[in-house]
């Protein structure tokens, strides 16, 4: 089943000149949810994985399963203002249309020494995943890797969380034919 | 495990008087993610369900990982604007600090007389799942059950969404000693 093939293209979303893709379709769809979940969860069973982290909000959709079936906790990570008590922060170079400015966790959300696996829906531009892994490893955590169903390889994210030390595992690549 | 022990009391957030009631706590730890799920999976096993829906964006947090492990599709229900290409969408009777005022799912999410288990991490007064499942409704869904990990019970959501004839199931119930 090729994941790509279920990652919808939108032009012009959310303004002119903009191609959005589009992850509802391959998650509406059981078998294509199920086989995307499966290949992750072969990925990364037995990695002694404690926390899967996500950011806010289609991050969730692949993040948590992934800690449910790994057994591990899950991690959100938020846009600004979304968590009680005390957080703590790191401001985006945003540049994506729906990137946050900044993401927030919570203080005690991860232990110094902690196997982190980072993962959002798509890699873009890498400004929001940086963000997060910054964060992450301020509060100490080791992020094993960060991984995503698709990456736009136009964009360049890879290099950009690559430069930060951080390792990259994208399920599939979205060129300008896809 | 008592779930309810591990949902964090936050005093005056996001504003004064405000009681939040904070899922994180019980999502970070391992163990209390692993068992609430497992409880919702054994109840929801084996019933044909073809979907399950939730509301951006804690609500992807349960919703994905049931949707996982029940073998069925997740339909993302959204805050306006976020969705691309057709969407039907329904206003909610908002009330609640974080609530949409409206909410949105693509128009093809659901097809005619499938079975939809809806799903939030928390139940308030109930307007946003109420507009969710209504949204389900005229797109043609037949709903299940609506299940949530916790319930506020002075607020009654229960009640609210009864009264359309929806059924409720919370795995617990946070009153005024919780």
């Amino acid at each position: 089943m090729p994941i790509k093939s279920r990652i919808r293209t939108v032009a012009d979303f959310p303004k002119q000149g903009v191609v959005f893709r589009d992850i509802t379709s391959l998650l509406k769809d059981a078998t294509g949810f199920r086989i995307t979940m499966h290949k992750l969860v072969n990925r990364y069973s037995g990695k002694k994985i404690h926390k899967v982290a996500a950011v806010e909000s289609r991050g969730f959709i692949v993040g948590a399963p992934l800690a449910y079936a790994l057994g591990a906790g899950f991690v959100p990570i938020c846009r600004q203002g979304e968590l009680p008590a005390e957080t703590i922060w790191q401001d985006c170079e945003s540049k994506g249309e729906f990137s946050p400015s900044r993401v927030e966790m919570r203080a005690d959300a991860v232990s110094k020494g902690e196997r982190i696996l980072f993962i959002d829906d798509l890699l873009a531009t890498g400004a929001t995943s940086e963000a997060a892994c910054a964060l992450l490893r301020k509060a100490g955590a080791e992020i094993l890797e960060c991984a995503f169903i698709a990456e736009m390889l136009a964009l360049a994210g890879r290099v950009r969380l690559q430069k930060q030390g951080l390792k990259v595992f994208a399920l599939t690549g979205l060129g300008d034919d896809a």
